[in-house]
């Protein structure tokens, strides 16, 4: 495998820089000056026309005149300029580069002539470079910036790749105030040779980035971002916003990086599939990421909740036990451990409730300890620890009944956490702080410091906690992996069946040969051209029986009301060939038995742009279109992604005993989404499948109907 | 109607507090010394039995000893000390009291027994109070603060009533940061005297309030809490978060207030028929209150974004369409206008995309004013608007290059928003910021002078504007009055079935007979007590029948094998009749109309404490369980409520016209569902209803199964 081009691009030794000057008016002059003042060690040679010295730094009047090839190269010049300054760069030796300038493929048909035109001189120079349109790189550990806002703080294990510059280049300030500081940070822009799966891989791999967080408005190619993603989620976190899955979405975002979008539901898919935790805002993207990256991670669900108040504590429990976690009731030895330190009127019981008169020292240190310490808690959550940011409010209304000057009075209110701050690491336990002050508070200061995460809110809180236990579960996932078609041969008459096609539809009866061959359990049935051969089928069959038309040319056999169930007799078969023949005359006649199950699920496939084919599980029946409860995962399915998809619907109670009815046979229905998935990459012309209903007999799915579209060639 | 209380609370001209002394560990001092600087112009008195002054302000020993009657009475003594104290203050003659103190029903029996005391003082003495075991109140109108923090700001008009005192008292620096500034603030604590309904009672009628929110834990009187909230949501917003719906919220809210706690469903639908805004986080109650009660009403749901970049653009125009807000692409001339002020590689579309590279007077005059003029846009949500938050970071770096101060460099910097933030009152149309910077920023500071919300994520600013749009649908929503038994005689039958129950289950065909009396359309059967009675019912209802035994003995008969549908003839009549007689043979044998139709759902009635009955929509037949797919209303419903439940549940689609099914009669639906209303109210021992499954006949709704329980007496 080939080194990932991200390597050099984020470790560069030299950077040459065009399009900065000494007018601050300039978006390149503002990130010459981050870059610099970032604390960079290697050279920095700027590129301009005219200037002798570009922020204090010697400048040269072109590229051919820099004394050596720089390791990296960025360019912030107008967009005329690009091509023929990435070439000189090239012509010179240097093979990795940020490309800011904007106007490329996102303003339409010049545009991507002209990315095109980079895309082949970086490929005829072996130049690998991030945007254009992009917003620039981040790497504290180096350290390098080169975005437009100064680097704040540095020493976190958080990394985010954006395919919004916002995110990585607007945000460092709003990132300070709330503790988090980015290890790396890439802006894609739009993608011309290095993407967002080649970010996610490299920080996958990346020693100082111990959660990766993702803003997405598409992928192009989900197939390797699945690859990518499902290998690192294993040991590294990843968390995502995806905000391309509607028409307004996708409209802004394809406005601004020409990315592709797709529907939502296969975004809830393949992050799933993935090991993706997936949030609705970049906020969570941040704050969730960071708890991710420093927490020790969870080892279970059940989570202490702490505070000082009664109405934080209940909106944790509650938002806790909403996201899946538990917060039990303390054991009798821990109630009467955390008891000696409670005031009268306060609950030991969890949420332990201090109510607020109380020293900080019982909400810092006796009661933490205690929590951290039990066996049978994994987590801890406090809410009220507050000092300076609360006596500070107080001292100008204070003042002049007391000798204390502010600072004093500030100083001696500050609330000592050396003990608690160590209690994560030291008991192997995250520890997740809500308070409604801000760094204005010594106490967030410090654990700004000690990079135990705080929240804003006590909902906030007790959510960043769930994705703890979402990771824990992602960990623990079987990693089987999907057989591929190894070892397999594709069935010779599917192949047939498939390259014979003149209509974009196959009929039912064979659609379900196909099923058949990939092992696909169907109803036992003919195909009769006659009334007399529909009945001779039917008593061999038995009674009652589906009849139904069957032809190429009739893809809604139920609107067109050419679909009879429980035809109970011959009288009953008759009348039913009579209708199809007659609307139909050229249609077959379909005779099958009638399954008897009250439980129906559907399952399929689907294809779209840039995904491999989907296959989908859902509620089926009457129902499934009003419902829509369905999810999908990408094909090849593991064993353990058809598993989870299976216990995915909201519908799945279904699945399990359910009333007097038996357990359904999960192994059987996994075997037809394992299956569905091996026809669609074997038979890639197959573009949507359609099992529904897959009735349950006896607890074992049976396909009583299908549909199969192939391209229309 | 009897004034509500809280009028002379919020509004006293005289107070006395007792349990403030010159100590500052205290909190009652903490709570006096704000009460002095809240600006509070009437006459504070202390009780002391030791100090001749507390902060300035004589003091006085006792009550009796104070020189008048003070319109208000503050406890914040120690618990044994109330009941005696506040008996004083009734003596002496006031009439209105906070009672901070804690220590009384939320600490067991002794506490029980000390609150019912006070409970009888304040009756002898015909005072009303607030508490005990809460934090206070807030009038910035006034003002008057007797919280533990300091008041930062006033001028708002968004009030707050709560079953936690933290929201009320510890929050307003977040508050301050976030723009936000409370008009009332209430916390209720114990609600011995004065509940969480009177609050809301107060704030609905109060002028200086805007828009009301609500921090529940649990209502005690839900049906006065519905007519009260459904009469001011018609006018003024009211947004809620309620956390007791879940065991670990309960435990923790009775823990500190002893409140009563239902479950989330309860709420839901109670929130629903009430007009209130539900969310989830105390975050959204304060910022989206605060919009509710400071912005214009919004008038339709078409939203104009405009960004600086691209990343916030979509997350704004994604969350918008999820939570069911649209924005459209502009018009032709809505493009044109734009265009003519944006650079070449932006988008008019819709979000609008200036990108980085621009001066700020677009995104905060030239654009916004034509998105305001427009007559087809509805609200404006603007991201990316700074100034000196951004500025100021990069001064540090920038200053050994220019010859500028700080404060020089920052006032260049500062933008001019004087119209902007005049455009949503001169249009009437809302106006939301998203920005990643806070008070730290000037722009953040004039929206906040200028009472303009601002949100600290793209995401959350979007879901405020959605918001806006709940309550202009509540607003629309028809106001019918339920009937409530006026002028309608309770069916004597009905009553004498109640009346002679001696098991607490109703039998089915005794069940639908009752339901008959209030119009609710039922299977045609009889009940037999021998194969051959049944088989003569049989034949005059007509093959296929359903045959089920009936008795007040069997509840689960489904689940103890004693129904059998589809019977088709005599034979198979038979067959179940034995099966029946021969497991119950004290069972009658219930013999209906098999009801065609793929269609069921269910509806029914459930009783709670607290709670009037709580009538039950929802999909019925097999799926019911494992969906649980359903809404409730509280009873008596007008029929507005019942249509809305109606359309409130997930599988609504299934009642339009459906794939080749046609429309279900809503009216009749309707009818059911009132019907059910006006059974539980009339007949109070019936506790339970289950109508499963209702099946939709030719689109007409019948009731093929009902259970009933009544009272276990």
């Amino acid at each position: 495998m080939s080194e990932n081009p991200l390597h050099k691009i984020m470790n560069p030794a030299s950077i040459s820089i065009a399009g900065a000057s000494n007018n601050f008016r300039k978006m390149g002059t503002i990130q010459l000056l981050n870059l610099i003042k970032s604390g960079f060690t290697g050279d920095i040679m700027p590129v301009h026309p005219k200037e002798e010295q570009v922020l204090g730094k010697k400048a040269y009047a072109s590229i051919p005149k820099l004394p050596y090839a720089p390791d990296l190269a960025i360019l912030v010049v107008p967009t005329a300029l690009v091509p023929e300054m990435l070439e000189d760069f090239g012509r010179i030796g240097t093979r990795s580069a940020v490309v800011i300038t904007a106007g490329f493929k996102e303003t339409g048909a010049d545009g991507r002539v002209l990315e095109k035109q980079i895309i082949d001189i970086a490929s005829r120079y072996g130049i690998r470079f991030l945007g254009p349109n992009c917003l620039g790189i981040v790497n504290t550990s180096l350290p390098l910036n080169i975005t437009v806002s100064p680097l704040l703080s540095s020493g976190g294990h958080f990394s985010l790749a954006s395919q919004s510059g916002t995110y990585i280049a607007q945000t460092l300030n709003y990132l300070y105030r709330n503790g988090i500081s980015l290890n790396k940070a890439i802006s894609v822009g739009n993608e011309a040779n290095i993407d967002i799966v080649d970010c996610l891989e490299y920080l996958g791999d990346d020693e100082g980035t111990k959660a990766i967080g993702l803003y997405l408005e598409g992928i192009r190619d989900a197939g390797r971002f699945l690859e990518t993603a499902r290998r690192i989620s294993a040991k590294k976190p990843i968390i995502a916003q995806y905000v391309g899955g509607n028409e307004a979405g996708a409209r802004s975002g394809s406005s601004h990086t020409g990315a592709m979008a797709g529907p939502d539901f296969i975004y809830d898919g393949l992050f799933a599939q993935a090991g993706i935790i997936r949030v609705d805002t970049i906020e969570e993207v941040y704050k969730i990421g960071w708890a991710l990256a420093m927490s020790p991670p969870l080892k279970g669900r059940r989570i202490a909740v702490l505070t000082n108040s009664g109405g934080p504590g209940s909106g944790i429990a509650s938002t806790c036990h909403a996201q899946g976690l538990e917060v039990p009731e303390f054991s009798p030895e821990i109630q009467d451990r955390v008891c000696q330190y409670l005031p009268g009127l306060a609950s030991a019981r969890n949420p332990v409730d201090l109510t607020f008169h109380i020293g900080m020292e019982t909400l810092t240190e006796k009661i933490p300890e205690i929590l951290f310490q039990a066996e049978d808690l994994d987590g801890v959550i406090i809410h009220g620890i507050m000092d300076t940011g609360f006596v500070d409010l107080l001292y100008d209304s204070i003042k002049e009944f007391i000798d204390v000057s502010r600072e004093d009075f500030l100083k001696v209110s500050e609330a000592n956490l050396d003990k608690l701050v160590n209690m994560p690491s030291k008991y192997g336990k995250p520890l997740l702080i809500s308070s409604f002050f801000g760094r204005e508070d010594h106490c967030i200061r410090v654990f700004h410091d000690h990079a135990i995460p705080t929240f804003d809110s006590p909902e906030k809180t007790a959510k960043a906690m769930a994705c703890l236990y979402k990771h824990l579960l992602i960990r623990r996932k079987v990693r089987d992996v999907p057989a591929r078609n190894a070892g397999r041969t594709i069935p010779a008459e599917a192949l047939d069946i498939v390259a014979g096609r003149k209509e974009p539809v196959i009929d039912e009866y064979t659609a379900k040969r196909i099923l058949k061959l990939y092992g696909i359990p169907t109803t036992r049935e003919i195909v009769a051209q006659t009334s007399e051969q529909a009945a001779a089928g039917a008593r061999e069959i038995g009674y009652p029986v589906a009849v139904k038309a069957c032809a190429s040319f009739i893809a809604h056999k139920t609107e067109q009301n050419l679909v009879f169930l429980n035809v109970e007799d011959e009288a009953g078969l008759r009348k039913a060939c009579d209708a199809i023949l007659s609307a139909q005359p050229e249609a077959g006649i379909l005779v099958a038995e009638m399954l008897r199950g009250k439980r129906e699920f559907m399952a399929g496939i689907s294809t779209h742009p840039g995904f491999p084919p989907c296959v989908m599980f859902g509620l089926g029946g009457i129902y499934a279109e009003a419902l829509k409860d369905f999810t999908i995962r990408l094909a090849p399915l593991s064993r353990s992604d058809a598993m989870e998809m299976i216990d995915s619907i909201d519908a799945r109670a279904l699945v399990g005993p359910y009333r007097n009815m038996e357990e359904v046979d999960r192994q059987a229905l996994a075997d037809i989404l394992i299956g569905l998935g091996e026809i669609a990459l074997d038979l890639p012309a197959v573009k949507e499948i359609d099992l529904n209903p897959i009735i349950i007999v006896d607890g074992s799915p049976k396909v009583a109907d299908a549909l199969m579209v192939v391209t229309d060639r």
